[in-house]
């Protein structure tokens, strides 16, 4: 039995996340299934681990953690030394890490998220169309977060610095879902942004949490 | 001239955020004020400091940073030695203190910034009337947010553990605008959450953070 223990959903980004660092840093781990339709994260015994009724939640030995980015940040420092290095050890290049990964979380997360929602789930699961007032309103503000990010990877290879860190990791699961819908012509016309896209998205891990979805 | 600047607003939380975080480490900054009402952090000069248009932009020596939480994070880090210890130097209780930060960003800050807005800016700023509908429909999010908190505070003393950290830190601006609002009484009901709020606003740090908008 492997001490470190994610409980969640193989669709959901916020689970995707976490197992990709997993897989990045070639970690044993037991991968326990929370039925999302079944509203398996609102009953007792998993609110118990994340008292927000979301997934992921993870275990590591008898530490109990949810919040994904809190968690590959645990991940990433606790196993150093295993896979790939996914933060740097110098403090001003982790602070610019840092940046990009706060941008990830507050300015980029939303937004990309309520499209993926539209574009993504509701047609594709739920069977409905997407509600274009909120498509109208959200895809020109993805549009000028992702003109800061060409920016950005113009004159840096990845979004932390020279190295694929976190920073980058945070984003792939709801670009995944995007890359699938209309935005993805965002992506494609900004040439760092999808040479970025391209590089990323190749990565072994990656392939592997992709796999989890279609098993 | 100090090495560290930031610029921003002293009615920013989010400068407040950083203000807080250099007070607490004693250490020397100039702050250089930015006129948000006269539009001035959409201006050239300063979006090449912050390219979102946001206060703060954080400056040590030729290290450059925005984001709040980001620029936090380096200090503590960073002036680990100096004033007041913000973070956990052991991992496991590090990546607790890590689950709160995450809880303040993502949980609760959008929920307390929009019923900060109606209730403290648009009556006492603009002088123009909360939207009640907004208000009817975040306050009891707040409330349902704040009794996880209650929960958390009733087995330890601050939110990462038993010690003050970042995590208890980054909600005070935004604790402290609503604390002047109806909201005031979803902390005065939760025992736990309200002794919480008395013990961190009482810190001479913060205090010092709350002279400066009186300038
Ligand atoms: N900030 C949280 C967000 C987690 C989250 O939103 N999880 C989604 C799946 S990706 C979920 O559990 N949704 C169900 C719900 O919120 O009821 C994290 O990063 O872990
Ligand atoms: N996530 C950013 C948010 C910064 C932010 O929202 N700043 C506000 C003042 S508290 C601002 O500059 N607002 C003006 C604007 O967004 O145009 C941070 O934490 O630094």
């Amino acid at each position: 039995m492997a001490a470190i223990k994610v409980h969640g959903n193989p669709l959901s980004t916020a689970t995707m996340r976490v197992l990709t660092t997993l897989y990045e840093k070639e970690l044993d781990r037991e991968f326990v299934i929370v039925d999302l339709r079944a509203g398996e994260h609102k009953k007792e015994h998993f609110l118990s681990r994340n008292p927000f009724g979301q997934v992921p939640a993870f275990e590591d030995g008898d530490l109990k953690l949810f919040e994904s980015r809190a968690i590959t940040k645990y991940i990433a420092y606790e196993y150093a030394d295993k896979g790939t290095q996914l933060i740097y050890q110098d403090p001003k290049k982790m602070a610019i890490t840092s940046v990009w990964m706060e941008v990830e979380a507050l300015q980029h997360d939303k937004i990309a998220t309520t499209l993926g929602m539209e574009l993504g789930y509701k047609p594709v699961v739920l069977g409905i169309s997407p509600n274009a007032t909120v498509v109208e309103e959200n895809e020109p503000k993805l549009a000028k977060v992702l003109d800061i990010y060409e920016s950005r990877l113009a004159e840096s290879k990845y979004l932390g610095g020279d190295c694929f860190t976190l920073a980058d990791l945070h984003h792939m699961p709801i670009m995944h879902f995007l890359l699938g819908t209309q935005i993805k012509k965002l992506f494609d016309s900004r040439p760092h942004m999808s040479a970025w896209v391209a590089d990323i998205t190749a990565r072994p891990a990656w392939l592997k949490v992709l796999a989890l979805q279609s098993k």
